[in-house]
């Protein structure tokens, strides 16, 4: 037989997906009655029909736009010959319909966790020292390197320092209507699991953000306030000498064995490519329904990558407040980007474009595969700290980082990131783990990439298998048994609050 | 005779500051006819008058506000007691009104500087590393370790390596109508004077930002695209070549004489308090003079806290056409800061407030001083380069470190920055020049104050000596001969970039 050259994702597709890595060329024969009239590259579409113009293009079993022009068969389906659809109109969506009856239990599965006194479970033990306002930045990051450096050597079990620098703090309309969203984010960051309730806080002494009011969750005696202090060598000394005594609390701390259900998994994707939607976003979904299964929280997220298909999620949504929940986040981002005079097709970068991404409707039904097929039983505004288990859908930007940081809010301790074209993305603060949409990164970066989804579009495993395979990985890198690639080369990417705000 | 209790700025003034610091007890005879009826703190206004309910409040000659309530003399005005005034109406402004007279040149003045191609001149010599995304980061920290570590030392010539980190670059709604203004930072800080024509950029490879296209002015050997490179060490290693290469260049510069003129000093006040507008900011304002008279070009910003004294500098603008442009800059920035429903009383801060600042109209006041008395002859939107010698404004916000990164956009090859609080503020891609508004200040932070202006509030000092002595520390410090104690200690803040735009 020959080899695959294409793939159909649902049986009602009009277009495929071209899976040799050099592409196809003019002449090739596709099927009986499929032959390539031009060169169609890897991860792109190939029309499997002659195409009128205005004609509909479907993939995932959904319009994801219209012919521009006449497209004949055997055509490469370039992102200029597809008209964008309207988006899902808010007020027309069926909500509640399609709820899923729940997975069945999944038990007999544990991993081993940090037990905190508020009931949550950390996968890591950190030193984190936060900043109330960027002016602290510079004397911080100087105490940082000699806490590192004189003390972490001396607390083994402890896993590392992580400073949460930010541009919030001042200069900001902090009574704004929507500062509310940065507020919340700062509150809940201080308070994340793997902290271990003995996060320390480093503020000035004349910022908005005042210390006492914004973070009342900190203990008074792990802040410190560089106003009160000396000179620069007694504000490094005083972090230094505060951070020594959160250390010998922080190494106390002994993992435990603890059910899957205390595990807080976040699921993201960046730097999608046309596989994305077929093998890694359905593997991690997959995945996140063994996690929701075993009683797990998961969460997903993403407005703009969820907003053209999210009459599919509101179907899914387990009751009428939920679904409406869901419906208030998209008309929040709409309005917010509409302010700003554009609208949600600045989503897809030229990346996702060369990767065969024509525009957001097909980037968002690929990206809706990591939720997996359970009901979404909770909506959280960006930043807010989860409160049920199960499937939860969390509003927040598709930017990477800005994206990251609100699940960290929102508590998740550990991350599964998808990547088609490759990202070292690291978040210091929980384990990531990458899985990649394509075996040609993988092998490009062996030593980035945790999982490789590529072999589900070469034939060579099922998504079942790659799914179970990210299950046990989490299990694994959250009991601390094994680390993920960023962790083990120390990547560490800045955090970046999402501020819809102004500054002053 | 008593000592100084308290000072009027302006003959006209019926409030007075309190210069003690301990502040004025109840009962304390302040002049024939004024007694305290209350404590006074130090920074704040005592009322030399009896104010009935409504009546004008003046300092600096000018109505800060009206009296909430009838106010006795020697009573404490508290910044509850102040009804903010409106803010002048953009259309009734006088424009060219007052343009001072050409200040009489000041010759004999020289420092050392790097001269560069395209006719800038440096006053440090650093290897620049910029991000065009998030994603590229963590493993950009890493090679900058590493070249800090095993190359910097080879190479005596050149002072540091600064990696410019951004959260600009990808998941951004680029196209936007605002998304000019990070663009434009981003470009013009990687051609700033003090990197040598030799930024090193560091992308991903499918982000929005794409090098070749928004960084037209940077080298194409001086490129490395994560996405390229086939692993983490390769990635690492590539970015150390390279910059390598660029060390080896930079090494061979030297500084010479130059004028003067070739200087682009920025001024801004960042932690103010009641004295900054008496001492620090005219004594900075002193010294911009004799910069402008020098034929050099001196920024000042933040518009927030000029937008309540515009009137005086639109009618100190030199032409109709700049005074336009001055008006242009207020306008946009009132209909940001309503469009996130705030007004620009969202910008004192509860220490400006405790410091004796009532309100944002006495902080402009105050604020304004720093620019000097000569004519603006243009004005910057933000992050645009400066293309005029003399005083210019350039509009930004005034949040410090946004400030910063705008100001070192346009091309600032040295800041002074005054603070009445203290703040331990940092730009590393020039050197900061801090300048005390009080003694107390100065004396509790003496390692990290460069000048005290605190002393003209004491009466040790005047204007004009302080402001000397901040002309002759600018050139001192801009030829490398003396370290600004930020440099010293080596404190260095991350830039922040300003984005009214969406982020997606």
């Amino acid at each position: 037989m020959e080899k695959r050259q294409f793939i159909k994702v649902n049986p009602a597709d009009n277009v495929g997906i071209v899976i040799i890595p050099e592409g196809i060329k003019a002449g090739t024969k596709l099927s009986d009655s499929v032959t390539a009239v031009e060169h169609v590259p890897h991860g792109h579409k190939v029309a499997l029909k002659d195409f009128s113009k205005n004609e509909e293009i479907i993939r995932y079993g959904e319009v994801i736009g219209y012919a521009r022009e006449d497209i004949p068969k055997g055509s490469w389906i370039s992102e200029d010959k597809v008209q964008l659809p309207e988006p899902p109109h808010l007020e027309e969506l069926p909500i509640a319909t399609k709820v899923p009856d729940p997975l069945p239990p999944l038990e007999g599965y544990t991993f081993l966790g940090y037990r905190n006194s508020d009931g949550t479970v950390g996968t890591k033990n950190l030193l984190g020292i936060m900043t109330s306002v960027q002016c602290v930045e510079g004397v911080v990051n100087i105490a940082v390197e000699r806490i590192k450096r004189e003390l972490l050597p001396k607390y083994p079990n402890v896993d590392g320092v992580v400073p949460i620098n930010h541009h919030y703090g001042c200069g900001v309309a902090i009574d704004a209507p929507e500062a509310k969203v940065p507020k919340r984010i700062l509150k809940n960051l201080a308070t994340h699991p793997n902290f271990g309730g003995e996060l320390l806080l480093v503020g000035l002494g004349c910022e908005k953000l005042v210390p006492e009011k914004y973070f009342p969750d900190v203990k008074k005696e792990n802040t410190v306030i560089l106003q009160s202090e000396l000179g620069f060598e007694l504000m490094v000394d005083s972090i230094v000498s505060k951070a020594r005594q959160c250390l010998e609390r922080l190494d106390k701390r002994v993992r435990e064995v603890c059910p899957v259900s205390d595990l807080v998994v976040g699921v993201q994707c960046g730097g999608s490519d046309a596989f994305s939607g077929i093998t890694a976003n359905p593997a991690v979904g997959y995945a996140a329904d063994l996690l929701v299964r075993a009683g797990a929280t998961v969460l997903f997220s993403e407005v703009t990558e969820v907003r053209d298909g999210v009459h599919h999620l509101t179907a899914r949504a387990i009751n009428q407040e939920v679904g409406q929940k869901l419906i208030d986040e998209m008309a929040w981002y709409d309005n917010y980007l509409e302010l700003g005079g554009v609208d949600r097709d600045a989503n897809p970068t030229p990346g996702n474009k060369a990767g065969g991404l024509a525009n957001v409707v097909e980037k968002s039904l690929g990206s809706i595969a990591k939720s997996g097929s359970s009901a979404i039983v909770d909506v959280l505004s960006p930043g807010e700290k989860v409160r049920k288990k199960g499937l939860i859908f969390a509003a927040t930007p598709a930017s990477d980082f800005v994206c990251g940081t609100c699940q960290l809010a929102s508590g998740i301790t550990l991350q599964v990131f998808t990547t088609g074209r490759g990202t070292p993305y690291g978040l210091s603060m929980v384990p990531v783990i990458k899985v990649a949409s394509n075996s040609e990164l993988t092998k490009k970066w062996k030593n980035l990439i945790d999982v490789d989804a590529g072999k589900i579009a070469t034939g060579d495993a099922t998504i079942e298998d790659v799914g179970w395979e990210i299950f046990r990985l989490i299990l694994e890198i959250a009991s601390g048994n094994k680390k993920a690639w960023a962790d083990y080369w120390r990547i560490e990417n800045a955090l970046c609050l999402f501020n819809p705000a102004p500054i002053t």
